[in-house]
C-alpha cells in the first residue's frame, strides 16, 4: 500500500518524514517515520531500523533518541516501525502498558484474539521493508540494512536479526530484553501472544535461546545496558544471561557494555545513539 | 532557598539534575534543570542558560534539545529555568496558552493581578542564579556565564543581555521574538504584564529597541531562525527588524541565519544547539 505523508520536517540537515499505510499484516493503519539523511540525491543510502520499547510510537524516537545527528553525519537512513497495531479494537487491548497496544513484542501471535491483528513480526521484517523500497527505491538502498532497538526493541532486533541471517548486516541494541522466557514481561507478552504452554515457541523468540542454534561463526552486535536501570535490576533484561549463552555457544562479536549509573530512559538511548549508528556504520558503508 | 534535588539522571557522561526550590521572586515553588558536565571536581565549569518558549517547562529542552552532548564536549553547564510561576493560581492564569503559565516573558509584571508572582526578570537575573551558584559553587563559575533561548526564550535572552552589560559573556538566541512590542505574542504578554498604554515600558523589554541604544560597539550574538517556520510566517518574530536596528545602530558582532525549511520546533533547535554551545564556549572558555 503506498505512504501517506503527515509531515515532512527539516532536522540535522535532512529530513524526517512521518508517514502512514494500510498494513495488510495487522490489518491496521500504521504510522512509520523515515529519516532520510542529507546526500545526493543519486546515491542510495542504507537503512537502520530503530524498533522501539514498550508503549513508545515511532514519534518518541524521532524526537528524545538523536540518531539524526550520526545518521546524518554518517549518511544512513533511520526507519522507525510503531510497536503494534493501533485501534484493533480487541478486549483487553489497552487495559496494560507491556500487553496489547504499544507491547507487541515483535512476534506473530498465533492466539485469538491477537492473531488477527498482531503481526508485527512479519511486519516489521517483510511487509514495511518492502513497501519502503517500492516507495523510495531511489533514495534507499534495500541491500544494505541493519536492525537496532531499545528495551523491547532491542529484543526485537536481537531476535529478528538471529531469525533472518542475511537480511541483516548488523544488529545493536539498547537495554534489550535478552532472555524473554524468563522474565516478567517476556512470561506475560509470549503466553498471551502465543500462548501459556507453549515454551518451544517461546523459545523461537528468545535471542537467549537462538544465540544457541546460531549457524554462523559471529554476530556482529553491539548492545548497551545501564547499571542504573530499574528494569536491569529487576531482572527483566536479564544480559548476563544472553552473555552466557553467547560464550557457551563459542559465537564471537558481541560486546556487551555496562554503562555506570545510566537508567532506562532516552537520557540513556540519546547518549549512547552515535555509537549505535557508527556500530551499524562498520557494516553498512 | 535550598534546592531539592528530584531527580539525577546519567546522561552524555554527565548528570541532569531536576531541582525544584521555593523563590522569593515569584513567591511560588519552581522547577529547574541543571546539566552539569563530565568534569574533574576540582574544576570549575561555565554556565549557559537556556530560556524555553511559550507553554515550555524545565523539562522540554533537557529531553529534545539536544544541547548536552555539546555542552558535554566543552565542558559546559546548562541551567534550564521554567517559564513563568506556577500554581500561583490567578484568575485566567491557565486559560490562554500565550500569556500567564508557560508565558513569563522574562519580565516584572507591574499590573494588578500578575505582579504578585510574575517577577521573571528578577528571578532569571538574579534569585535564581544566586542560589545555584550559592549551591553548586564549587563545580561552577559565577564569573563565567553565557545566556540562550528559544521563542520566548530567545527574546529573554537577547532582551536580558542588552538590560544587563557585562552580566552575560554571550548571548544567542533560536527563532527569537525580536521585536514584542510590534507582534500579537509580545502586544498581548506585555499589554497584560506591563500595562496596556505603557508602550515606553514596553520597549525596555524589546530587543529591536534595547539595541538602539547599546552603549557598547558590539553584542557577541547568534540568531537563528528557520525559514519554514509558521510564526516566522506570521509575523510573530520578526528578525529583519531586529537586523535593521542592529545595522542602523552600528552594532556589530550579531549574526543573523536564516535556515531554509526548519520549523519552530526542537527538531529545529536541537539541529543547530551545537552550534549555539559553541557560540557560547568562545566566550566561556
Amino acid at each position: 500500500m503506498p505512504f501517506e505523508t503527515k509531515a515532512t520536517i527539516a532536522t540535522f540537515g535532512g529530513k524526517l518524514l512521518k508517514l502512514s499505510h494500510e498494513s495488510s499484516s495487522t490489518k491496521t493503519p500504521m504510522d512509520v517515520n523515515l529519516y532520510l539523511p542529507p546526500v545526493s540525491k543519486t546515491k542510495k543510502v542504507p537503512v537502520l531500523i530503530f524498533l522501539s520499547g514498550l508503549t513508545c510510537t515511532p514519534q518518541n524516537c524521532s524526537e528524545k533518541g538523536f540518531f539524526h545527528a550520526a545518521a546524518s553525519e554518517a549518511g544512513i537512513a533511520v526507519l522507525y516501525p510503531d510497536t503494534s497495531p493501533r485501534g484493533a479494537d480487541l478486549p483487553g487491548e489497552t487495559d496494560s502498558w507491556d500487553f496489547g497496544a504499544g507491547a507487541g513484542f515483535y512476534v506473530n501471535a498465533t492466539q485469538e484474539p491477537w492473531s488477527k491483528h498482531y503481526q508485527m513480526e512479519s511486519y516489521v521484517t517483510r511487509e514495511l521493508p518492502e513497501a519502503i523500497f517500492a516507495e523510495f527505491g531511489d533514495r534507499l538502498d534495500a541491500a544494505r540494512v541493519s536492525i537496532t532497538g531499545h528495551s523491547m526493541g532491542g529484543h526485537g532486533a536481537l531476535t529478528l536479526f538471529l531469525k533472518n541471517p542475511g537480511k541483516y548486516r548488523s544488529v545493536s541494541a539498547l537495554a534489550p530484553i535478552s532472555n524473554p522466557s524468563r522474565c516478567p514481561w517476556g512470561e506475560k507478552a509470549f503466553g498471551g501472544y502465543l500462548g501459556k504452554d507453549q515454551r518451544d515457541e517461546w523459545a523461537k523468540h528468545d535471542a537467549t535461546e537462538l544465540v544457541k542454534g546460531w549457524a554462523g561463526k559471529e554476530v556482529p552486535a553491539l548492545i548497551d545496558v545501564g547499571t542504573g536501570d530499574n528494569f536491569y535490576k529487576q531482572g527483566q533484561l536479564l544480559p548476563e544471561n544472553l552473555e552466557k549463552a553467547v560464550k557457551e555457544a563459542g559465537v564471537k562479536g558481541v560486546e556487551v557494555r555496562y554503562q555506570e549509573d545510566y537508567d532506562h530512559s532516552y537520557f540513556f538511548i540519546s547518549t549512547f545513539a552515535a555509537d549505535h549508528v557508527k556500530h551499524a556504520a562498520k557494516y553498512l558503508l
